[in-house]
């Protein structure tokens, strides 16, 4: 039986790698993109070029929409040549770009209004980078009615690993929350690569020394060992992933924390920070640029001259800073997670493997879901990343997330956490 | 009768303005400062220049300490050459300094530890700048006991406005702190006067108008009526008020704040951005050059194109933005002054008159510190907040304060407060 034919508009760097690996896959795909030269591109790699949206559209009973951002997407399917006029009876519609659930929501509604509600619509971001997207094995967020999912679960699972395609449960939105609240995390960690290794810089140490500690401690994130080549070699131009694109997800974030009147303190700290490099000319810049807002010459630069004690001593506060840090960031995604009715066992499945994990996430994470808090108890966390902060402020260092981390356990401390186990910050979160 | 022969080091732009008011007064005042030129400069103004630290200090029987920092006081009152040694029986001795209160109270320890009990030390950190200090009028913060207080009234009169000399109770240390929680309210609205400028030049406002709106709302503050020449002629070489000068005020607050482990959300904000233009170089530049960390090119050059009403709309938000905000640091300033058991009275009235004031701290501050909470409820602060803020985001301009007031506000809004009035946002402070 010869495959469907499927519409796909967006051939940027993840949805080209997405539609060719369909190609590969063997169905025909109908691409569109506003930039001419990527229908080029796609074509040479075996894809159909559309000419226009509608032309994407037309007869194809499955879509994948893959523009950038809720505005593009508005005009894709909405627009007076939108292609929701144009699918068939009974399309099946795949949202994969990244956008707020509310949003989301309001596509379903719209789709009603304008009299095509028999249109089969799937909110369903993806996740992984652009080399699983051409190997087809990206992490999907799928939200969408049962009969929805059904008739789009071939195309997900063409797309996805098979342990990483998320049914979300609660229909559309939920999809699009399960993606924000795993952002938070990665929003958060790829600042706190480079203020890690920043810290690390200006008390004097190796980066790669630093890094090796820092990838085997409990200060350990997903982001930080994915972040650290392009950052030691200064691979920054074109970003491999643009500080835009993180800056984006991160303004989703903190528009639906907004929304909510939920505080991410955090990642509202980490967003200011995109922004001023933004100002400083930094967007197409890969993120892990963000090293240059913590210090002024390539961290390479730095010849480690301390003893061993000094230097196993310095190393500590880089490890102390992050861990704690990331202990904080557990709090802020679980909660809002929490906060947002998102399965938090899928939560933690997904997170455990993709880009927002992190060991606090992992232990932490874990024990505040499960309404824990073991171990190490708070005021001992608030010491360690005290002396950190304490540290960098004597050397002139800025520590934007770990002085936003510090007036958080302080504001935890002051509630009467400081003898409970340190995952007991996340109270300060929840009502 | 001859007035008595007194002291001084530190001859930098505020203690020349201080030694040579003493000169004018009649008083033969001995100078001494690591830098020739500036004793030089003194003698061409009158007072006698002293060769060495030791020759400042002898048969004085009143110094006065206006150096820069703790480290330099410790170098100048207890090195190897320092005045402590060189001072007559019962001298006495001021620290005009701005210190951390800790630090004034290990010179008393120190003082007693070196046998030289007998000195009458007086921590009294001035505030003004260096015209008032060269008029006389300076505030000063003096804490000491009873005895010292006595003996060196006459001299803190003489450098001081009549109506701002503040005989702070609590001894030594006492006069430290009541200067640090004022510097908290004049560190954060540094920043937050290049902040609603900043974000006013995003908004396509005239920056003058902006200003002359800002002036007579709620959204004023003292700082921002200073520093806006400076910003909008961006006279910042060499700076007014250097950025560095702030930031050492900034830096003891949040070092003494871990000391207490006490939040101080948005005075640590601040710090970051500074610590952040000091990495751009900024640090011998006038701190209103910090709206460069908002808007890239000069704030004069937005030539407002919008109607009336949109006009009136968009500086509405900048008003909000700053309102709130500085809501927010009055709660943060009342409640770390109420923790440092300062006598809030006293602190109301000083703050009322000099640099650290606002329309917010004059009247939700005085709410706070009487322990009411009245008019506006704090969900209404929050959304008139929240508006600008998202503005701000849809702009890509930072918000750093805007951001960090309105992560506070949330967590008062999830412990409940959000029905009561805006003055209750200080209980996420308190315990």
């Amino acid at each position: 039986m010869s495959k469907p034919s499927i519409g796909f508009v967006g051939l940027g760097a993840m949805g080209f790698g997405m539609a060719t690996n369909l190609v590969k896959q063997g169905y025909p795909v109908h691409g569109y993109d506003v930039f001419p030269a990527s229908v080029e591109r796609f074509k040479a790699a075996g894809g159909i070029p559309a000419s226009s949206l509608k032309e994407s559209a037309k007869d194809n009973d499955y879509y994948v929409c893959m523009v950038a951002s809720a505005p593009q997407v508005q005009s894709v399917l909405f627009g007076d040549e939108g292609i929701v006029a144009a699918l068939p009876q009974n399309a099946t519609l795949l949202l994969c770009s990244t956008v707020p659930a509310s949003y989301a929501q309001s596509v379903s509604a719209e789709l009603v209004s304008v009299g095509r509600a028999d249109i089969n619509f799937i909110d369903a971001p993806v996740s992984g980078g652009a080399i699983r997207a051409a190997a087809g094995t990206l992490s999907i967020m799928a939200g969408a009615s049962d009969s929805a999912l059904e008739k789009g679960r071939f195309l997900l699972q063409e797309m996805s690993d098979a342990k990483k395609l998320y049914l979300v449960p609660g229909g559309i939105g939920a999809g699009s929350n399960m993606k924000m609240v795993h952002q938070v995390l990665a929003g958060i960690h790829i600042l706190g690569a480079s203020e890690a290794q920043g810290l690390a810089a200006k008390l004097g140490l190796d980066a790669a020394k630093t890094a090796e500690m820092i990838k085997g401690s409990r200060a350990w994130s997903w982001m930080h060992e994915n972040r650290l080549q392009r950052m030691l070699e200064e691979d920054w131009h074109p970003g491999a992933s643009a500080l835009t694109i993180i800056l984006k997800d991160v303004g989703i974030i903190t528009t639906s924390a907004r929304q909510s009147q939920f505080p991410t303190p955090l990642c509202s700290t980490a967003e200011q920070v995109y922004l001023s490099a933004l100002l400083q000319g930094y967007g197409a810049v890969d993120d892990s640029s963000m090293v240059r807002q913590y210090f002024a010459e390539p961290i390479t630069k730095v010849a480690c001259a301390m003893s061993a004690d000094e230097t196993a001593e310095a190393t500590q506060l880089v490890l102390d800073m992050m861990e704690v840090t990331n202990l904080v960031a557990a709090a802020e995604a679980v909660s809002f997670a929490r906060f947002l009715n998102v399965d938090l066992k899928q939560f933690y499945e997904l997170v455990s493997d993709a880009a927002g994990s992190s060991r606090q996430f992992m232990t932490k994470g874990l024990e505040m879901i499960e309404g824990r808090a073991e171990g190490e108890k708070l005021e001992e966390a608030v010491s360690r990343l005290e002396k950190a902060v304490q540290k960098a402020r004597d050397l002139h260092c800025p520590l934007n997330l770990g002085n936003a981390a510090l007036s958080v356990l302080y504001m935890a401390k002051r509630a009467g956490l400081g003898g409970e186990g340190s995952a007991s910050v996340i109270k300060v979160f929840e009502k």
